[in-house]
C-alpha cells in the first residue's frame, strides 16, 4: 500500500522511520510515496511537496497520515483526501475532538476508514483497545493521566523539590513542553483527549465548551509540600463516565491521590489511562503518551488495522450534552480571594488560603471557580480522590 | 454464529452470561448451542451433554470455547473440534503452554483459527495486544505479575501484617486460591503464562522444563518485615526477553521492588504485565487477571476477533532453547543451610540466615538453589530489581 504523509515533524518522521526501517513482516508492503511539508528535509527532496493536490490526485496513494497538528488547513486537507476516496489516520487531537462528527460521516459516505488511535495516548494502544473493549463490554468510566508534559512537571516538582516555573523550563529543555506551554498546562490537550475517549467509550459527541478544564498553571511549591504532608500526590486527570440517568459527565482537573494509588507511581512524562468495564472491572494502560517513535508506532498500527480491516459494527455517535452535576468530590482550593460561593462549601480551613470543601459536584466547583479566578487568577484547585 | 462450550465452571458460565445478557451490538448474532459438562446445572438441561460428539458432529457449531482446564481430555476434545473444522478459543494455560505447536499446526492445517487470549492475563487484553504490537514493533522484554492468587497473598501479608498461611487461608475463603494452591504458590501458573507470552512475543516455542520457577511458598512474615525496612515490596514476576545473541531467557521468581515502582502499587488480586518495544518503550497493562466475567469477556473478545477476523500475517514459531545465563541480578536468599556455591556468591551477610548476593545469572542462582533446597526446603529466594 502506498501512503501519503501530511506533516513531517516529530510524528510524521517517526512514521516514516518505522515504515522504512521496521523489521516486522507486516511492514513490507507499505511505502511512503509523498510527503506534504513546508520545509524540505535534505535527502527527502524526491518525496516532499507543498501542494496537497499531489496527494489528493494521486490514485496510487490509498491512505493518508495527517500529523500536521492544528485545525487549519489540517481539516481541509483531510476532508479533501477522504472525499478523494483515501483512508485517513490522524494523530491530531485538536482536529479529531473538534470535527469528530464531520470526519466520521465523510469517511462513511466515501466508504473509507478514518482512524485516530494516536490522537489520545500516544504510544499506548488506548483508543484501539477501548474500541475493541466495547464490542463486548459496557464502559462505565474512564480516567487518567493523558498529558506527559504536565505529568513530567508535577513529578519533577516532587522529586527535584522545585517550583513550577523551574520544572516547566526543564520540561521545555528536554523537549517535553513547547515554547508556548498553555495547551498543556491549562489542561486543553487533556480536555481534547478526554473528549475523543469519551466519544468512543460512550457513543457520543461532546463539545469542548461543555467540558471544564482546570490546569496546573497555578500550582506552587508550597501546595506540593502540603500534599506530601498529607500523603497525597497531585496528577492532572481526564475524567468521563456515564451518570445513572445515562447522561455523560466529562471534565479535566488536577486530582490528589493517595500515594499508594497506581497513578501516583506513574513517573516522568508517562501516561496512565483507565477504563472500568461492567465485565472486566478496572483496566489500566501505562506507557509513553507522546514522542516520535511511540506515537509513530500508533499511526502504523492504525495503518495495519486499515489494511487488515478489523471491522466491527458501525456505531452511531449521538450528539450529547455533558452533565457534570451528578459526580461529587471534595476539593482542595488555594486562593487569596473569598466569595460567598466559597464560604458555602468550605468544610475545613487549613490556613494560608487553603481550604478543603465538602463533597460538591464538578458543576458546583466550576461555578465557584469562576468567581475565585476573577478576583484571584492564581487560584489553584484540585479534586481529592 | 453458533458456538459450543467445553466446560461450564467459572469461565464457561461467564462466557454464557456475557453472550446471553450483554448489550453490545456485536453480541447479537452469537448463540451458545451446546455445553459439555459432567454436572447438569438446573435450567441448562436442554444445552448440557456429556458427549463430545454432540459438538464435534454438529455442523451448525462453528466455534468451540474450551474452558475445562487440565491437559486431558481437554487436548483430545480440542483436537477433535479443530479436525472437524471448528474454530477454537481456549482459556486453558496448561493446555496452551504444553501443546502450543500441535494446536497451532492443527488449526493451520484445518484452516480454522485457534485463539487463546484468556489463557494469560485473564480480563486484560494482554496477548491480543502483544500480537497486535509485534505487527509493527520489536518486542524486547516482557515482565510482570500474572497470578492474582500470589499477588493477593503478598499484598495481604503487608497490609494485614499476617503470615503466609493466614493470607493463603483468606485467599481460599475468598475464592482467589484453590484447595490445592500448589500451581499458584509454586509459580507453575505464572510459568505457563510466561511461556505463552514469550512464545507469542518472540516467535518461539519454549518448554516448561527449561523455565525455572521459584515460588512464594516459603516466604515468611519476617521476610516481609525485612523488605519493608529496606523500602522493598515483594511480587511474583514472570520474566522473559531476547538476549543480545538473539536467544531467549525466561524464568519465574519473586522480585523485590522499590516501593515507588508501578508494580509495587498493584494491590489485591490484580495483575500488571509489561512489554518493552523498540518503538513504544515500556507499555504496561493492569487489570483483573482472573474471574468469571473478566476472563469470560476475554473469551468473547477472541470469539469476536474470529468472526471479524483481525488476520495478520502467519508467523512461524521456532522451537527454541532458553538461555538464562545472560541476565544478572542480585538475589535475596534466606536459608538455614550453607553450601560452597552459596558462599561463593554472597556479597552481604544480613544475619538470621539472610544473604544478599553479588549480581549473578538466573542460571547460577538456579544451580545454587538446588543445593540449598536439598538441605533446607524452607529456603526463600527473591530477585532484587
Amino acid at each position: 500500500m502506498k501512503i501519503g504523509l501530511l506533516g513531517f515533524g516529530v510524528v510524521g518522521s517517526g512514521v516514516y522511520d518505522i515504515i522504512a526501517n521496521g523489521t516486522a513482516l507486516e511492514l513490507r508492503n507499505i511505502e511512503v510515496k509523498r510527503i506534504i511539508s513546508l520545509v524540505v528535509t535534505p535527502g527527502f527532496e524526491h518525496l516532499i511537496t507543498k501542494n496537497i493536490d499531489d496527494i489528493v490526485n494521486d490514485d496510487e496513494i490509498e491512505l493518508v497520515v495527517e500529523a500536521m497538528g492544528g485545525l487549519h488547513p489540517a481539516y481541509e486537507f483531510v476532508m479533501a483526501c477522504i472525499n478523494a476516496g483515501k483512508h485517513v489516520v490522524s494523530s491530531n487531537k485538536h482536529l479529531v475532538s473538534n470535527y469528530f462528527t464531520q470526519l466520521n460521516e465523510a469517511a462513511e459516505k466515501n466508504n473509507v476508514q478514518f482512524r485516530y488511535t494516536p490522537s489520545a495516548g500516544g504510544g499506548i494502544p488506548w483508543l484501539s483497545t477501548l474500541k475493541r473493549a466495547r464490542r463486548s463490554d459496557e464502559i462505565e468510566q474512564i480516567w487518567g493521566i493523558v498529558n506527559g508534559t504536565t505529568n513530567y512537571i508535577l513529578d519533577s516538582m516532587v522529586k527535584d523539590d522545585t517550583d513550577f516555573s523551574v520544572a516547566l523550563k526543564e520540561a521545555q529543555r528536554l523537549g517535553y513542553a513547547e515554547a508556548d506551554p498553555s495547551a498543556d498546562i491549562d489542561g486543553l490537550d487533556t480536555q481534547r483527549k478526554c473528549i475523543i475517549s469519551a466519544n468512543l467509550a460512550f457513543d457520543v459527541v461532546i463539545d469542548e465548551k461543555d467540558v471544564p478544564a482546570f490546569g496546573i498553571r497555578n500550582i506552587t511549591h508550597s501546595d506540593v509540600s502540603y500534599f506530601e504532608k498529607n500523603g497525597w500526590v497531585c496528577k492532572l486527570f481526564a475524567n468521563a463516565g456515564r451518570n445513572q440517568d445515562d447522561s455523560v459527565y466529562a471534565y479535566v482537573v488536577p486530582v490528589l491521590l493517595d500515594k499508594f494509588e497506581i497513578e501516583a507511581g506513574v513517573a516522568s512524562n508517562y501516561n496512565c489511562i483507565t477504563y472500568v468495564g461492567k465485565y472486566v472491572g478496572r483496566s489500566s494502560y501505562i506507557g509513553q503518551g507522546a514522542g516520535k517513535l511511540p506515537t509513530g508506532n500508533s499511526v502504523v498500527q492504525d495503518i495495519l488495522d486499515t489494511i487488515f480491516d478489523d471491522a466491527s459494527l458501525k456505531r452511531e455517535y449521538k450528539k450529547s450534552a455533558v452533565n457534570n452535576a451528578m459526580v461529587a468530590h471534595r476539593y482542595y482550593i488555594k486562593t487569596d480571594s473569598a466569595t460567598p460561593e466559597l464560604s458555602e462549601i468550605i468544610e475545613k480551613d487549613e490556613g494560608d488560603g487553603r481550604y478543603i470543601t465538602k463533597p460538591v459536584s464538578i458543576e458546583c466547583i466550576q461555578k465557584t471557580a469562576e468567581g475565585l479566578f476573577e478576583k484571584c487568577p492564581q487560584t489553584f484547585i484540585a479534586e481529592i480522590k
